[in-house]
């Protein structure tokens, strides 16, 4: 895991210097003034600045801050000094995700001791005996044909609507899905409308392809559904990019009702849903309602499905569905992108899904999860914190005292090697809140119960 | 394997004559027509014109023309008739493949039967005995540290030139990485410029990112530098993407005194070098010279080197080398596009690469593809056709009489069940051309024979 931000920060300082535009005794910004300008974390600063120190580049003075350090000339490759710099782009989530932290409720990971993983082997013996040139082979750009027949009658079992496998796209994971629809459907300046909150990559995918962004509340009974007209009217969106099961990060559902009528509106004013579902099967209670694609007749829905981040996140398999010409859009971006995913992670994905133990494997991990989810709900009960206890996923909304810094208390949370992802960075309108997404699926039960009360310990100690 | 620009003409007839564009009786555009309208070959309006009429939707009059039949009225799904469209994107290379034909000379990939496969399982048996949780597991976005590490060694043994393993990405296959390039540091109205003729798919992708393009001509004996530098200075390019070394279509490879000289041309005119290297290994005397990226020391190259093509196409590995700060934004670009390849295809490609069978498999397959190329040679030598034969890579590069249209010529061949790659699909200015490219990799001995000679005989037909 390395830090590239930290590198970034450290990259910038030392050319500063180099080039004499911060000379000898110059008092370096102060790292919340850095941090706000390179919109950078300050913790990810204060690192570089401290390493600057080591390094010889900086020396402290008193407490008043970091000077240019005289003879600061070691050898510094102008490999460091781009002929060419790139555009750049963010990905939030992953910064946070780089702190090397032992109690990780930024993850909204499983637990890789909770996956199957002792059965894959036979399945990819399996693979290799049946298709013994699966290596030298290139799958369609598509997706397998056998995996996107397999997937349709799934689909058909399931919600009783029927997909043609012509109309299914297999994808390296579901952000590769969101990344290509970005490609294909978004310019600069057209509008994107989001739930708030929502999916951080996503939000950064659409921002870094130039889209306006606007956003919707979502709350634990779903949408309300005349703001959401509103808004459809008012700002003619493109798309609606919507994860309403087991939504990410609040665990909020949009029932059933709501489903139907929200395709009626986006078909109404000629908005595209693209419907990201990637906790579809992990359900504590009852299964959710299906998915709103299945309520759509005039293809006004996009529907990512990912089955591998609860089954094997490594293989990096997921789907698209939406009608034909947007997917002849899609299989063109696609082909653009990396001319398919790889054949052999298609193949060991379909033998698994295909098998009985998929279904096995995932009534002994919704248990598992909830145990997870309850474990983390009991020790945040000595809070006065407020939450809607969710019925699937993997994540904890949290509301925390509004006088509760909450990018002071990720770093103080950091240093307690805590990680959890603040409500400023699901947010499409990156407000501040006193909102932070906690998941439940990635550290195990002991670990669990240890990391939450140092967590509360940590935030009482900021509240004192 | 299915043909989508197919689908889009059928469906573009279909939406004519459903929203009564195109009333009962009226005549088609003609297919010449269709086919310079939508930019789409004329074989392909054609077979959708034929299906058009076997499903009753229009109807051929004498030999006048299709024209629209009345009572039109099959149920057709609105499904068809998108909510938002997207934004049309092209992969020209990818069309000409989706032909389905027995004589695959347009496919520049290596034929699978040439492949290691049966040694693969073992080494896939190895990853999971290794790491037993390598599926449920993601990468690191930048590649796993050991397959990097490894690749760096093997740069430093190779070319004596040191290459951390922090400066190397790993993506899925090179065309990602153009991919990942062309959004790191393509902005729409940027200038790109191109050896010419140039890899087809390149073209698409910094075309489809906006890129305005200009190109260099590239000769058996490499470059006109005199010339490389004029337009280095007139178009101020921000890139030049090329392929020295065996160079698709051409496989010219351009020599190592060019090399270092045009890597001071780059740095003095700051524009970026974006060296894509996949056919390094497959020479058919004396090894390549040296990367470019080789002769750089200031950060003035982007080197893309795939293994995979030569080894197991279906892992989808190659490696991007490139100096600290442009690396950094690459990793968020791929952290967006896909969060990092998958893990296992990384580890399996780690233990084969680092295995002894990977250079005997090598020596092996170079002597076969340079018996296959010529096998090609032989079976042209009885045209008056051109060309200069390569001494490595996948591909000839022949030019044919002036007097022969390539398209016609296509459309011929595939009638024959031979497809090939017209020129023009390769020239970043898109002209008409008498070069077409040839790929002798991919169909055994036997086929190249009866196939070229076939193909030649359709050649003659039409000259006469």
């Amino acid at each position: 895991m390395k830090d590239y931000l930290f590198q970034k920060v450290y990259d910038y300082v030392v050319h500063r210097i180099e080039r004499r535009e911060w000379k000898e005794h110059d008092k370096l910004p102060s790292v919340r003034q850095l941090s706000s300008e390179m919109d950078i974390h300050r913790l990810t600063i204060l690192k570089a600045y401290q390493l600057l120190k080591q390094n010889g580049k900086v020396y402290v003075k008193d407490k008043s801050g970091y000077f240019v350090q005289p003879e600061g000339t070691e050898n510094l490759e102008h490999f460091d000094n781009p002929i060419v710099s790139a555009y750049v782009q963010k990905n939030h989530l992953s910064e946070i995700h780089q702190s090397p932290v032992s109690y990780h409720f930024s993850q909204a990971l499983i637990d890789p001791n909770l996956l199957p993983n002792h059965y894959f082997s036979d399945y990819v013996k399996k693979v290799f005996d049946l298709y013994p040139k699966v290596l030298a082979t290139y799958s369609t750009v598509q997706g397998d044909t056998e995996l996107r027949e397999t997937l349709s009658r799934y689909f058909i079992n399931q919600y009783k609507t029927y997909i043609h496998p012509d109309y299914l796209l297999i994808t390296s994971g579901s952000q590769q899905a969101i990344h290509l629809i970005a490609q294909a459907l978004i310019k600069p300046g057209d509008l994107v409308l989001f739930e708030r909150p929502s999916y951080s990559a996503a939000i950064d995918i659409f921002r870094a392809h130039g889209a306006k962004i606007e956003a919707v509340e979502i709350h634990p009974d779903g949408y309300d559904l005349a703001e959401v007209e509103l808004f459809l009217k008012k700002f003619k969106p493109r798309l609606f990019y919507l994860n309403p099961t087991f939504h990410n990060p609040t665990g909020y559902t949009v029932p059933a009702a709501q489903r139907k009528k929200l395709v009626e509106l986006a078909e109404q004013y000629r908005c595209l849903l693209i419907e990201d579902d990637a906790y579809h099967d992990i359900y504590f209670g009852q299964a959710p309602p299906p998915p709103i694609y299945t309520y759509d007749t005039a293809g006004t829905v996009i529907y990512i499905r990912s089955f591998c981040k609860y089954i094997s996140p490594g293989l990096r398999i997921a789907a698209v569905i939406c009608q034909s010409s947007l997917m002849q859009s899609l299989i063109t971006v696609k082909s653009l992108s990396d001319n398919g995913s790889p054949l052999l992670n298609q193949k060991i994905f379909l033998h698994y899904f295909s098998s009985l133990r998929m279904q096995q494997h995932l009534a002994k991990l919704r248990i598992a999860l909830q145990i997870r989810k309850e474990i983390m709900e009991e020790e945040l009960k000595a809070t006065d914190w407020h939450w809607t206890s969710p019925i699937g996923g993997l994540n904890l909304w949290v509301k925390l005292p509004d006088q509760l810094n909450t990018e002071e208390l990720l770093t103080k949370s950091i240093e307690h090697s805590i990680s959890f992802v603040p409500g400023q960075v699901c947010d499409p309108l990156k407000q501040r809140s006193s909102w932070i997404r906690l998941s439940y699926s990635y550290v195990n039960e002991k670990q669990l119960r240890e990391g939450v009360s140092k967590f509360v310990d940590v935030a009482q100690t900021l509240l004192k």
